[in-house]
């Protein structure tokens, strides 16, 4: 390791590395557990997210259990079945969607719930009193830590975001002052797919980094002021591996 | 670089690292500007995030003009006065609070808003369909590749929540479907501090990881089935370095 201020090539690439070729993982789950240090580790990961006014307002639930994983499943089906009813005037979609493998509940080696309490250190937290959502948001910082650092150690995580909030909190018998932000399944996977799946299926493409910056305001897509950078953006555009 | 697959442990360091040392910049912005080529780097690493459905439902205002920042500024310095009245009857901490210096809107180098369009690839989008909170979940996921990416790049972010969302459209021209989810102020700094700026400042400390798992449900701080894991969680509670 470098110095604990600056980053050498190989920590800044390590890092890249992580970002670009992380997946959200449906289908490539292997049977092989995951050694409890590095269960440890990735927790300590999401552990130091940021988060509104320190208030760490984050809980894991850590399911093994196949009786509750299955509970969670049917969940999801059902709540799968609602979301396809949805596209019946667009059958064309309908049927692509139906094909989607969009969860690994059962077959990764463990699930994670993550949570938001948003008591925790309060009623008074700093930085949470114009814009509540922030509480939230912190805890969606603590997944991607989790993500991240999964995939470094070779560990494919999963978000299910289908299933309600209501079943969650029943099946994990969470009180109704904790909110349910994230239901990840986790372990590890025979390879991590180049592109994300939704982009190998043909359901929508990366957009261009250009088509979501703008300068000083809302929808300005050019600036005199920042000459030079658009050029730059242009050129990562099509280059998205480090 | 080792392979595309696997990480070695120089670039798994470098991203626990990034972890463990990124901090919410208020007070140590320098002046010294950050090369374009940075900037486009932290924002593709922030257009890589996970997102529902891959909607990839963000955008990025990149903000230098000083006018623009002066509004900023005084949006927030409103939106703390009525912080601190929600703090008069516990005059202890409201003292606290208004020693703390918690925004570096003019001294950083660049400011960036960043925000969520709820009709990106709308209206339906996979897996936004039972939590439609997702859509801004994601945003914040980007958010947090971003600060990771600039902290490896030696490059402080602070997340300035104190501001609010209607003041936020209105200075920088936001229409009424997007919503910002984070105003960032980002400048290369003198130091990053060894520990949260509330944590020195007596405010809250790091809670123990322990503190925050359960097994299986909500509430269970105990499990047999997974027996040696707690062991591990207690021991990485007061070790937050790599």
């Amino acid at each position: 390791m470098h110095d604990s201020y600056s980053f050498s090539q190989a920590e800044k690439d390590g890092l890249y590395k992580a970002i670009f070729s992380r997946r959200d993982v449906r289908s490539h789950f292997i049977k092989k557990k995951i050694p409890y240090n590095l269960i440890s580790k990735i927790l300590n990961a999401a552990h130091h997210a940021p988060s509104v006014g320190y208030s760490q307002p984050w809980n894991f639930i850590l399911i093994k259990d196949e009786e509750i994983r299955n509970q969670i499943k049917n969940a999801f089906i059902s709540a799968r079945e609602g979301s396809i009813s949805m596209l019946n005037s667009d059958t064309y979609r309908q049927e692509k969607y139906q094909k989607l493998k969009l969860e690994g509940i059962s077959e990764s080696d463990i699930n994670i719930c993550i949570t938001y309490d948003v008591t925790r250190f309060g009623p008074f937290v700093i930085g949470r009193t114009s814009i509540p959502e922030t509480g939230e948001y912190s805890v969606c910082c603590a997944v991607q830590n989790l993500w991240l650092a999964a995939r470094a150690e070779g560990i494919g995580v999963g978000w299910v975001s289908i299933i309600t909030i209501d079943d969650l909190r029943k099946i994990l018998s969470i009180p109704y002052h904790i909110k349910p932000i994230a239901y990840l399944c986790i372990g590890y996977v025979s390879n991590f797919s180049d592109v994300p799946d939704l982009e190998k299926s043909g359901w929508l493409k990366r957009m261009n980094l250009s088509n979501v910056i703008y300068y000083e305001q809302w929808g300005k897509a050019e600036s005199e002021t920042w000459s030079g950078l658009k050029e730059l953006i242009n050129s990562v555009n099509s280059k998205n591996t480090i």
